[in-house]
């Protein structure tokens, strides 16, 4: 999150009086004087007004119209401030935990002067903003990288699985990843496929709300993933948020299982088809599904990080007529994950698009924009025909998940028969042989 | 659903000898001797087995090999069986309610000698089905077509809502829709833009299993669609389905916030964002919200029935460039409903592209992939600079409710600030100005 100013209009009577936001101006509009500190707009699409905090405490909007007159009474100090210090507690015979951050705001801290929100992401800024964690783990604390989660791409991908790798080669017996919520499901699928044989658990955190508001989840959710990191039984890929609405317990989501499933609740991470893996109480984890792996701190992590970007996730919809698809194929895309109607069925009139991709030797999977349940192409016609043209079903895979494996298939090996026979087999809990009608909505 | 038959390799061999599923043949391979009826075959993407029911009841799979002999023994006779005949009882004093069918699975019945389905589609046969239907309702049945339902398409929605506007005008107090279960939705949104000021309710219904499987929901749906055309006080566009797994009740949910959630549950819809609007058990329909408007035999029905198609639904994912959205731009594409993530965002790259788009006078509305929540582009960064482009906050509608309004608006109207008005404008339920957090996965 970052401060948000003004822009067209607004943003140029601010620069015709030297005027930044936090500064004290003056208004003066028909006989009216408004005297106060310039605020960020209060709707940033908005360039037409200019909000004042008044002396009285109250904000007030006034339209920038003919006749308006802005003067600047006095520039604000704006600064960082220093938070006061907590000393970093650094106890003997913790667990080492290696927190690694690629942005998002869930280790983010205000500036209650300002109101500008300014990252934390040292060891000592997280200790400033959750000093429990200094009773928990040993923390080496690296900044990755710093962007949106929506801007994640699959070379970040690679970028962040290398670095959990080293963490694990310098000594750390779990790793926290910090990351955007929007697209934490995706990265923390391609780590699932990109890292084997880990030593302890790899934990994907974000927070819905930064940590500058009294609401945020951040404290509880920096907590369970060390804790998840340092303590927990497993060793594989997991993310790590609120369980509920309340600040009662954190849930433990198997990596290619997990998905954002509200804009903004804290507990919008669901897993979906798959019972949480865990739950993070009290300090304690309590398994609620078996693991795929245990910890073993002997264990050394291999790396397998590259991804194909040729690859494309495409929702079909009553009208999709299969032209979408004949371009992905003649820009040379590899792969396609079509996100099919119910049990994996597309409109016939793409029939032709897909035969073609197929015949061009793209890797075709078919997934369910139902979310819940599983590919079943045998059932109807629709299906049947889907098969016998070459498309591959996607089991209970969820379409996010097997984008990201397509990607890491794809990535692998040039052989499509192995992409293929890959795509097909379960390797890191994505796909299962049943799928439990009582994982429904859970 | 339709008998699956055999093909490739397989029906070659069948065809070779004159026979079809269900007729008596001998297979010889080896030194043994395999005699029964040809079944339908049990994997049917595989053309290499043939599948014979013994006589003493099982079922074996021969593999096609060299030296593989086949021999027609005899033909089967194959027939629509007539089931009993239920007397139609037409009752004095019953509301009148129609019954359009569309296809999907809901009213068909299986032959038994043969395992082939036919569709059951007249009022006799829909008596046959479930003949508690005439206790409850006089009932007009019409065949209006017989797709499978990922074939639905804008210029049907049109076809379908003429045919229940026909019907309130030929006298039904409501009238149910038989549709397939996989765009359902869809169009359920599109009759609720397409059909105005309506006198009663229009329900949709379909069925996960079809009737000829003990499991079917088929007669619970169906009774439940009827008891609401013919008893509901509301006057609005319903889906009625299953409630829960068990067979005591089902759900109606609001025409624009409904979408399949599961690939066979039969309770696969469930309302998102928004509670359901009823619950019909015993015969009743029980409120569960506040209805649109109330049923009033008086009220004439209006129909806006055109659709836009070159409209397209886009779901964003990491590595996703925006050159998908310059394609629909050159190929003319008047709307795009993008699926964004979190609270409304797409990958930078795609921003050159998007407005692009924007600015060739394609309509842009965003929507979310979480499905739950609400679309708020005031948060962060990314959102205000799109917002800034011109696309258009979707609010709380589902990225499906989104594409069918975009296609319907652009419909009705060449100019595009009426679109963009509309599209920002609660028309029928699918665009709330608050989202209860509490309509989270209910």
């Amino acid at each position: 999150m970052e401060e948000l100013g003004y822009w067209g209009k607004a943003l140029s009577v601010v620069q015709s009086v030297g005027a930044s936001i936090y500064d004290r101006v003056r208004l003066r509009k028909g006989g009216l004087v408004f005297e106060g500190l310039l605020m960020p707009p209060a709707d940033p699409s908005d360039d037409q007004h200019l909000v004042l905090k008044l002396d009285s405490g109250y904000n007030v909007g006034v339209r920038i119209e003919e006749g308006v007159e802005v003067e600047l009474v006095a520039k604000s100090p704006r600064y960082r401030p220093e938070l006061p210090e907590v000393p970093m507690k650094v106890r003997e015979g913790l667990p080492k935990v290696a927190i690694v951050s690629t942005g998002g705001t869930i280790a983010s801290r205000v500036d209650y002067v300002t109101g500008a929100v300014y990252p934390a992401l040292s060891a000592r800024d997280l200790y400033n903003v959750v000093p429990e964690l200094g009773d928990l783990a040993s923390i080496d604390a690296e900044v990755l990288m710093s962007i949106f989660s929506e801007d994640m791409h699959p070379t970040l991908w690679s970028k962040i699985a290398e670095a959990v790798a080293r963490k694990f080669e310098e000594g750390a017996e779990g790793v926290v990843v910090t990351h955007g919520t929007d697209t934490m499901g995706y990265t923390a699928a391609a780590l699932s496929f990109a890292l084997r044989d880990l030593p302890g658990p790899v934990v994907l955190v974000g927070a819905q709300r930064s940590s500058d508001r009294p609401s945020s989840d951040a404290a509880l959710n920096l907590m369970s993933a060390v804790t998840v990191a340092s303590r927990a039984p497993f060793a594989e890929v997991v993310v790590v948020m609120h369980g509920d609405i309340s600040d009662t317990h954190a849930l433990v989501h198997r990596g290619t299982r997990v998905r954002k499933c509200h804009t903004s609740r804290r507990d919008a991470f669901r897993s979906i088809n798959h019972p949480p893996l865990a739950k993070v109480e009290g300090g304690k984890v309590e398994l609620l599904a078996k693991p795929l792996r245990d910890r073993d701190p002997e264990r050394r992590v291999c790396i397998d990080a590259r991804f194909e970007e040729k690859v494309a996730l495409v929702k079909v919809y009553p009208g999709f007529d299969g032209s979408l698809i004949d371009f992905l194929v003649d820009k040379g895309f590899r792969g396609l994950v079509l996100e099919g109607t119910g049990l994996g069925h597309a409109p016939h009139a793409s029939f032709d698009s897909i035969k073609r991709a197929v015949d061009s030797g793209v890797v075709v999977v078919m997934t369910s924009q139902c979310l819940w349940g599983r590919i079943n192409m045998n059932v109807y016609r629709t299906g049947v025909e889907l098969l016998r043209m070459g498309v591959l079903p996607g089991g209970d895979m969820l379409p996010e998940t097997a984008l990201v494996k397509l990607m890491w298939c794809l990535g692998q090996t040039e052989d499509l028969e192995e992409v293929k026979e890959l795509m097909l087999t379960n390797l890191a809990g994505e796909l299962q042989e049943r799928t439990q009608f009582s994982d429904y909505l859970r």
